[in-house]
């Protein structure tokens, strides 16, 4: 219910995936959502045809009372309940019969986040090929100078830095490999009506879910997942793997930045406010720092899995807490490694001997 | 950085933590932390007393650009660089030497986060209070009645709703004392200059730590607390104990409100998009999340206890990342089991005979 | 270096786990492995090839002493550099320059570790395809029989005892296939030398790795995976998801045997103490335990991804602190599981309305 | 139900709180409680009194058979069902209605508990202070010397050795306060009965409970605390602060050992498999891995708190599987700062001026 946000969490965040998971976004995937099932159950015959394409048309000119709406969200727990009564009351009466019949608030709630998921995770897609591409410039500039290779935080014995860097993008091709694997587990349509078995579309479930997964983009799944939640798991453990990643990136630039190790050089440090020589390896710590808080949440989407029944709201609701968190952590961590890859200036040495 | 925020988070949020934390509020008590340095630093000695008073006097007529300050932040890490630099453009010249001199920014920052912790405290104190005179007020109406006592999810012995709501209660007496123990140990100034040894205050530390605390009604620790983090711990764990203690409430009337249990009824329960005969125990089932949500983070501050060296930004940033939310939690999850606990209708039976 | 276990942690073991990752299995395969290493360096060309076999063949006969390996590993931080050296001493003097020249610590001990890991996914496999049979089979039972739907805790609509089931089951399928895509990335032998760049192999490494990994019937990995964890992650996260979907199995069931809900009956329940009439969904509750522990427990395999420069000390130990308990949880929920399963008198009602 | 462990877990073990918290002890205690009590009834007037005592003589003389003890608790989720028909079976037959009437299994098994983590607590604050005087004789040693202050992992400001010790040592003032506050709240007898309001006592609980309370040498509660598990949790909160606190010493340790920057020298260190020549610091690291486990398992305890009805067999559980590790843990690191502060061959720099 509160917009105000402290700066301390402003450091870590993401604009664009705030914005993609924003109340105004996501009532808007809403909307599109039930103005596609009135048309779609017209279409397969639960409905007239044409009061569903009606219903459709007059759904897409709502104008949502959001205060309202996140007013009575608090109280039912999901906005729906009161989105569909603002559609009800907005709509020619005749058309009401048309509105949400069938459908539950967790099939629009969850499609509604499908919807956002499928386009935050091509936008993170594109972040990793250039933090990729970003390892690769690194390796081109300073791939052949010497380091000093450390096991155990004591030195060991020199390697190129071209190995490290290596290390650092390797896992991102199995990262995009996993991705590859668990979109189709993810981005599923949802429509299973109040308890989730389907029966409350009479007959014509897989139909209005076929039309729907095509106009949307997504999939018809095999199953519906109200409480089936592994795919929810999935992305969050996938997201917590990719701040992991991108954290060893952040822990061994802040080592290898330390006076004494000198093994890379770094512009457009952190300023300050008591020593001017000071440039504090900021992108670096926000790294280590976003590793380990989505580590945290990870723990959270894998507790929501014990969803018990046929809906429950408590670990719905914890799904709702720790996922947004998750994709900002990992856009504001995607977003950081490229600016701080981009402020490299120097990394190993040049010369045959690598500095002890 | 982002102002949107979803309603996924919105359900659990906590308006007034989140304000008292914002932006907004707590620049002004950096402003304020800064003046009353310069104030302080005249009055012992560091200064020449006139210096700092008109110093303090013109840093509380600062207008912050906060856009600026949040692109700085990020990039400092840490608001206070550029706080600084607004403070001293804005003052005349001449006062610019009595400016922030000798401070680092943890001092700032750690002083104004316990400023807000302090008030925060406070309030949730008496939100405390009010649980348990809820708790109380409960006892009067139904704690003689009857309940199946139940053991590992079995029904056992036949109870009273007393035994009940007397577990319910009992934690927040300890909590309370906790409270009173923790706070000497956490609302403490922090003056310790950039190493956190104190030397750069030229050796007025003591006195105007003396002077500061006292005008922020706050206390002199023993020693600086840049990198012992055990009071930050201390509150973490403090937070996640009170919203531990609350989800037990959730998940006691969630489970008393089911059908066939039948041994709590609830009004103004949430509504649903589908099934117009429900009303479902929504408060409940978010202080259940709230409760897991908060655990969750625990660890983090834990883990920021490993504050290496004289000051870890990756520390220090993951304390960010988690603080705030677990206040806003737990001020969330006390407004709503205050509001959850008004809404019992009955608990138990009136009759001799517990429902089996 | 402790032996002894407390009954706490003895409920939720697993006794083929523990034996499978014990120091004697453990140690056993490091042996397999040193031995494995002499030979394919001979017939690689990087040793004279019968001065290989004879070492291997001197390695297989090694007595471990475990006692002084166990005081070592406690120092060195990892038992192989005295595994090392009680080979040394007891092969023929002539033999040692055969023995782990080339290797580091970490091939063997990750090596060794996956060897057990491959075994342990089989027998998980199994054990998985046991419990979807027992799904399939309380489907063929009891599917037909009638149900209260529940959502939120609250009584929905009446659904069919199949619709649960099939909720409980479905996750499995996605979890095989997430196990064949996991494998590939997992089980791959570790040989890259002292600081991970394969050098210390004379340009043997990829032939020598050829060699091992088909007697040891794993694959030999794109690249090396000293520092790049993600495999070991994705194993952490897939037990924590079948932990997780088992939870569900359980709290439906914990849920299901309330008195007044009385949806399942259950023998070979739990005693009490003081009440002889109880029978404790003793199985159920083990299985939300080992779901919220193997949880907590990922967060862990998450920030060990962190591991910095060429060899982490720090959250190498994470690991083994953390997955050897996660493995053994998922080995105990599944067999719980199906012991539970198998306890199942009833779902559901034969009649044709459910009870509220 | 495992008796094998792995060498991953050993490393970080700690046998004399494993040893303290065996079946062994542990059914040891129970049967100490079992016996008190009857003795207790007795003079109390719940029993005649030559019973109790009788009673009580012929519990102490009974011999378990713990083989099936752990085979009947992972039946029945605790042991006491079957130790309870151990000790009926063994002592002549007019003793048996003395046995453990009234009682129920979590009144024994908690006060159990309670026994061992008193004994542990006083070899915790033994250690403590043991660590605190390594501290005192650090900086007796060293300092004076000079030492490159860092914050953000960037060279600030040269500081004293003496500063750096100063904030190692400095929290553990505050955990023996924590230490001394937590004691009342959690070292008491529990003594409730079935469901946990004390009413199979017949009147003579309060009796009966100081009595008991007076032998075992703990406190009698002001309220049962069955359900009321904040003392477990504050526990477990302590717990991790102590092992966080022990990180950070670690954390400091392993980059002043880091060659280039050379701020400490450590004997004693870990052999390499592969490279003669390294050193390492195996300690500092152990005390990362063990600080960051412990935060994980505190989240779990936290967790338990959602302890619900009159007994949750799965938060109970939970308190099982996360609770020794925890004790376990912090033993292993209160060791292991032990040993590496002693380990500490100089610190800093004696010239004038520190090394940047």
């Amino acid at each position: 219910m509160t917009a105000s946000r402290s700066w301390m969490r402003a450091l870590a965040g993401d604009a664009e995936v705030a914005e993609r998971l924003s109340d105004a976004a996501q009532v808007a995937d809403m909307l599109r959502i039930e103005a596609l099932y009135a048309q779609a159950a017209g279409k397969a015959g639960k409905l007239p045809s044409d009061l569903g394409d009606a219903a459709a048309k007059a759904i897409k000119s709502v104008k949502v009372d959001h205060d309202r709406l996140m007013r009575a969200a608090a109280k039912d727990g999901v906005p729906v309940p009161d989105l569909v009564l603002q559609i009800k009351e907005q709509v020619p009466v005749n058309l009401r019969e048309a509105i949400h019949k069938g459908l539950t608030s967790q099939d629009v709630t969850d499609t509604a986040f499908v919807l956002a998921a499928k386009d935050i995770l091509e936008s993170f897609e594109t972040h990793i090929e250039t933090v990729m591409v970003a390892c690769d410039d690194l390796n081109t500039r300073f791939g052949a100078n010497d380091l000093m290779g450390r096991t155990r935080m004591q030195a060991a014995l020199p390697i190129k830095v071209a190995h490290r860097i290596a290390q650092w993008r390797a896992p991102f091709e199995g990262h995009l490999e996993r991705l590859s694997e668990l979109r189709p587990r993810l981005l599923n349509i949802q429509l299973a009506g109040p308890v989730g078995n389907g029966e409350s579309f009479d007959g014509f479930a897989a139909e209005i879910a076929r039309q729907m997964a095509q106009e949307l983009d997504l999939a018809v799944p095999q199953s519906p997942w109200h409480t089936r939640r592994d795919g929810m798991a999935e992305l969050a453990n996938w997201l917590a793997m990719i701040t992991g990643s991108l954290g060893k990136i952040g822990a061994d630039l802040a080592l290898m930045a330390q006076q004494g190790v000198d093994e890379a050089t770094l512009k457009g440090g952190g300023t300050s406010s008591a020593m001017a020589h000071k440039s504090n390896p900021v992108g670096a710590e926000i790294l280590l720092a976003l590793a380990r808080d989505t580590a945290l949440q990870q723990t959270g989407m894998t507790m929501a899995m014990g969803h018990e029944q046929e809906r429950s709201g408590s670990a719905w609701t914890l799904e709702w807490l720790v996922m947004p968190r998750m994709l900002e952590n990992t856009g504001a961590a995607l977003k950081t490694t490229k600016r701080l890859l981009g402020d490299v200036i120097s990394l190993g040495q040049p010369s045959g001997i690598a500095k002890l």
